[in-house]
């Protein structure tokens, strides 16, 4: 029998690789035979570079850069091992959430100059195209602090300078982007950003006012936020000839996706993008079931998460999908319209959400086994069924 | 397909009828087309009268006797649906702990005499036989309230008859038992006895050790109780002409079982009693699949507990059983190698034991339904599988 397992991480437990050692574990547990083809996903976020680097069988670079605090970090970016010779540039490393101690979340401070720099440092490897990962940033500067590295330069209203990796505060002044001093490296390479569709630059819907609190923004803070990418994207507005307050993935990674537009980006649907990328449809083919896991399916699942985007795919090669959650909320049965065939949580008895993280490993190793376990009885019945029913 | 239902309750929450019930709707939500057999099973203690009655197409009969703390109550025995004609009586409607407010829990006072009622009652019925299920008792009288009940006379060592329904420790000065006015329609009466055969009436395994702390006893009335059943050994020896303080199943429910051997009961093992009763063995032969359920799967359930006594005996007609548990305890892999081919938990969220047993209904459905759609990807897979890789 031959399994794709291509699942998510666990968010605040464990990571997609994990995940699929665990379930090829529990797997090859219940059926030793099996040929598991591990293929860990990741939507842009944490362990996206990661992801697509083991998919594709490239390396890691591990590269210092600014991080979201404005401290030196230690950070990373991906060569892919295919062609053309691509880069993975995962903002989460340079920019995220997790990089900022929660005593010092305020988006109104927090820069993306990190991203800037992995980006100059992929260009130095004379890559033909970079491909950015959005998700779990940590800022909301719109990306100012990206240009920047990349030798823009961000005008006041009285021509003075803002100052670098400054945050998205001082956008508030903002009157234009020189981008005369801008890496000339960046015209010769194509740059694909994968993000969240739904996420907008500005208004209710906006950077500001849907994450910025997540962020650590305060209401006050928020609101100056709002004001700040609300004369951001003016400019941006008047730099690129179109509007981009609105425009789909504008807002993705705070705002970073409109910096990514300046420099001539490409903005791609995460999961259209994604699936590409990890190349699932060629690999749905030479399977004979998928397993894809997922921290929590509920009914917003089938609205853009890993499990319901492999099941549609899935679907159209006729391969049956199996998820693990390690948690399954209200009226997850809507799952089973986009092409999941089952579901179960990892959970094995009355637990905290701590007691479900520490475990993880061993609850989803147990629970892909017994999974498989259920499947192998479905093998075993069709005989008999067949022979005493037909 | 046709799916054998056969599951226990999960204590403290559902009886297995409803479990039968839950795990029915699941399946049929999977697999509409489903023929479901419900053979709802119980140990012995609460639910067993119930669930072999209808089992067997019998009948419940309402009667009041004293219950455990001596106050009138309602209780029930069954009429089985089959011949020879046959009454079950379920100890624990009759000297339940459940009976027992727990600001009363006292095993020194509390008594079975209801048992015995419960047994006249049956007896005016004309019956041939009478099952009596053991399990999830209140009292530790050895059964000498039932005996009393029944027209028996205990007599103290000054020749004074004890008083009726008094519990355990009255028993600390028995002497002698006068049988001579016992119900004489007991001679013509099989009567069998379904018990814990690991329940023992004396010594540090015996029934005050064991299970008096459980029933309400401290420490110096476990004593008590321990040195008033020792004395009853000895008498019950000396009138049966065997030994009965370490006989298996002499203390089960509280010595009941030693009573009970005293008007010429058999004591049966619950399990081989419980399958032959439900007559399982005849049912495998017409399933293609059996689901069973118990609060709990752990190390411990392949020494006696319901889901593997079933696996044991379903394995001999080479059909596969899955386990629906209530939680999954430690190594509980160990019931893989008694027939169990795949268990789960009932489980979908970090919960309290209050949120499972509140929501086990719902919970036991749709796992029910997520099992069974396992098995149907394995059906599915079945063909592709063999089609391509042989």
């Amino acid at each position: 029998m031959r399994v794709l397992v291509c699942p998510s991480g666990f968010k605040g437990s464990i990571n997609s690789h994990t995940a699929a050692d665990c379930i090829e574990e529990g797997i090859l547990r219940a059926i030793p035979t099996a040929a598991v083809r591990k293929v860990p996903l990741a939507d842009g976020g944490e362990g996206f570079a990661r992801a697509l680097v083991d998919a594709t069988g490239g390396q890691i670079r591990r590269v210092h850069v600014t991080g979201p605090t404005g401290y030196l970090i230690s950070s990373y970016y991906g060569i892919l091992g295919d062609e053309p010779k691509t880069a993975v540039v995962e903002i989460a490393a340079a920019a995220g959430l997790s990089l900022v101690p929660p005593s010092c979340r305020n988006p109104c401070i927090t820069t993306s100059f990190g991203v800037g720099q992995l980006i100059a440092a992929a260009l130095e490897e004379d890559v033909r195209r970079i491909i950015v990962g959005c998700g779990d940033s940590g800022t909301s500067d719109g990306g100012a602090g990206m240009l920047q590295a990349l030798g823009a330069r961000l005008i006041d209203i009285n021509g003075n300078e803002l100052p670098q990796a400054g945050g998205g505060e001082p956008l508030v002044s903002l009157a234009d982007i020189d981008l005369s001093g801008i890496d000339s490296r960046l015209k010769k390479v194509r740059i694909e950003v994968v993000c969240n569709w739904q996420n907008i630059l500005c208004g209710l819907y906006g950077v500001a006012h849907v994450y910025g609190p997540q962020k650590g923004a305060n209401p006050q803070e928020t609101e100056i936020l709002a004001t700040a990418l609300d004369v951001y994207a003016s400019v941006a507005e008047r730099m690129i000839g179109q509007s981009v307050s609105n425009a789909p993935g504008s807002g993705a990674s705070g705002g970073l996706g409109t910096g990514l537009l300046l420099i001539g980006a490409e903005l791609r649907p995460r999961y259209e993008a994604i699936m590409q990328y990890f190349n699932i449809d060629s690999l749905f083919d030479d399977c004979d079931l998928i397993i894809t896991a997922e921290g929590a399916i509920d009914y917003q699942t089938p609205r853009g998460k890993i499990p319901a985007e492999v099941a549609m795919r899935a679907r159209k090669y006729g391969k049956p999908v199996i998820v693990l959650a390690g948690s399954i909320g209200d009226n997850a049965d809507a799952n089973y319209d986009v092409g999941i065939n089952a579901y179960v949580s990892i959970l094995q008895r009355p637990s905290t959400l701590h007691e479900a993280i520490e475990g993880a490993e061993r609850l989803l190793m147990e629970s892909a086994e017994g999974a498989m376990r259920m499947v192998m009885v479905g093998r075993t019945l069709n005989g008999s069924f067949v022979n005493k029913t037909k």
